[in-house]
């Protein structure tokens, strides 16, 4: 469930959100979006949760693989819905990963 | 609770987790950390939510400030207990924001 990116460097889109009470489409759009960006090249992973604010974050090569996951077709009539449904407040953030370090069973990875 | 950053660039400190099934000291310990870090110069905000996955992002002015915070005493503690108590699995992502985009209530924000 912790994305399993490369070494560094390399992109994250942070998405944080608040939602309406809109439920109607929200969640099979969530999922056919996960199964989208998987195909996109670039794709390296994902990480999300939601507790009250949700938080999303998705790891790619390059800032053009973000741009064009961004103008993908269904991506962009989903967003489009989630300005008029479902998000109250959201703010993307594009991020370059430069360092990252990792900690599992009592000891760092390499 | 989305938080409120200053225009790009600025740093984000992304740390993802997967807990233990020990629970002793960690809520107040992890509130303490938010209050402490809170006061470190260079502290823009952060957010947090965990739903199996935790995901808690801190947003800082400059790297150097990460450092910093990275080695103030009481939260070297904090660390080295979360090491040997509370995270199973941990992956920390040390991140330059380059560009971020806001959208509220209907509308774009500037």
């Amino acid at each position: 469930m912790i994305a399993q990116t490369p070494k560094p460097p390399y992109y994250a889109v942070i998405f944080s959100s608040l939602r309406t009470e809109t439920l109607e489409g929200y969640g099979s759009t969530a999922d056919r979006m996960v199964e989208l960006a998987m195909l996109q090249p670039g794709y390296l992973g994902h990480e999300s949760a939601r507790e009250g604010l949700g938080i999303t974050i998705s790891y790619w090569a390059s800032l053009e693989d973000i741009r064009n996951w961004k103008q993908q077709s269904e991506h962009l009539i989903a967003q489009e819905a989630g300005r008029m449904q479902w998000y109250q407040h959201y703010k993307t953030r594009i991020c370059k990963v430069e360092r990252d370090y990792e900690f599992e069973d009592g000891q760092y990875k390499k």
